[in-house]
């Protein structure tokens, strides 16, 4: 079976629809999802930016929430705009690092629901309790996995294979072979280019 | 007839495939297209860049022009790395802004197929003369209109327009109530807005 890499960053706005739509997309092609939740942030370091981009530059700030109304109203996802933006993502992430394929897609897509669906705090610990809980977790058991040496090794090892990858942002596709599909409105390119079809 | 306006900088690579595009998807949903030459310049300026964003981050300019290769080699569009990128467009941006607009499509096609397919140097006033000369024009006529005040304010007046519309780069489409699609890959959408779809 065909595979691509899904990597998001849950602080990440286009990443909320791409979780959204990736899993539909893929199952219609018989390509299997891996997710691989990273952090934005050693890459936007790398760039001399310590905060979002869209923060630093408010023209494209601007732009991008205008977009992400028109997606997300195309595609009937309520949209918030977290407070603060960007979210702490970082607990998140450890997270979902730390859970199997399966649980880790239902967590994610819980997390970006809560996030820019409901305008939750996605760094408060009782926020994301309370998604382990409804994922069939038990909370505490999995933030102490989350938060353990080799788990926090396994995302740190996560972030450095996407510095290494050359990725330019969330959410991006990567395939077998090495090619990166960037954004959202990349999904279907990306998909079709793990089955051969270029 | 619907309208939209194709904001365009010339030394923007995405603007290059989506140049040779939108009039055959316009047309195809009767809408009228609008060419807009203007100038990322005064916009980088206003970020604070003074070089070109895909140059100032490589790892956005080298996932950029690998995204390029693949978007051209899908369109059948040849696909030469300009030297220097980004060039120096000012001559062809006030060329295009003297130009009625079914002249200033054609020219505007002749400078992207220059400057991307054969790598010309469109800075070149022997390039642009043979461009001009190619679409029937008197090179040196053109030319003298061009950098003749009027034309001279005529392209300012469109780089402040752009700053005021708050375009986040190039190219971009513009609808009669205000709407921005930024993006090679947002012209479908761009135009299916114009005809009111949603």
């Amino acid at each position: 079976m065909a595979r691509a890499e899904f990597w998001y960053e849950f602080a990440s706005t286009y990443s909320y629809p791409a979780a959204m739509r990736v899993e539909a997309l893929a199952a219609a092609r018989g390509v299997e999802v891996v997710w691989r939740p990273f952090l934005l942030g050693p890459l936007f370091a790398q760039a001399g930016w310590r905060d979002s981009p869209f923060n630093i530059y408010p023209v494209k700030g601007r732009y991008m929430w205008r977009d992400m109304e028109r997606i997300c109203a195309s595609l009937g996802l309520p949209l918030t705009r977290p407070n603060p933006f960007p979210q702490n993502s970082l607990l998140a992430a450890r997270v979902a690092a730390s859970l199997d394929n399966d649980l880790c897609a239902q967590f994610t897509k819980a997390v970006y629901h809560a996030e820019f669906a409901e305008g939750s705090t996605i760094s408060d610990r009782a926020v994301l309790g309370s998604l382990l809980a409804a994922c069939g977790l038990d909370a505490e058991a999995a933030f102490a996995a989350a938060e353990g040496a080799e788990n926090k090794a396994t995302l740190k090892t996560g972030v450095e294979r996407a510095l290494g990858l050359g990725l330019p942002g969330s959410p991006c596709l990567v395939m077998e072979d090495g090619e990166v599909f960037w954004g959202n409105d990349r999904l279907e390119q990306g998909l079709d280019w793990a089955l051969g079809k270029r």
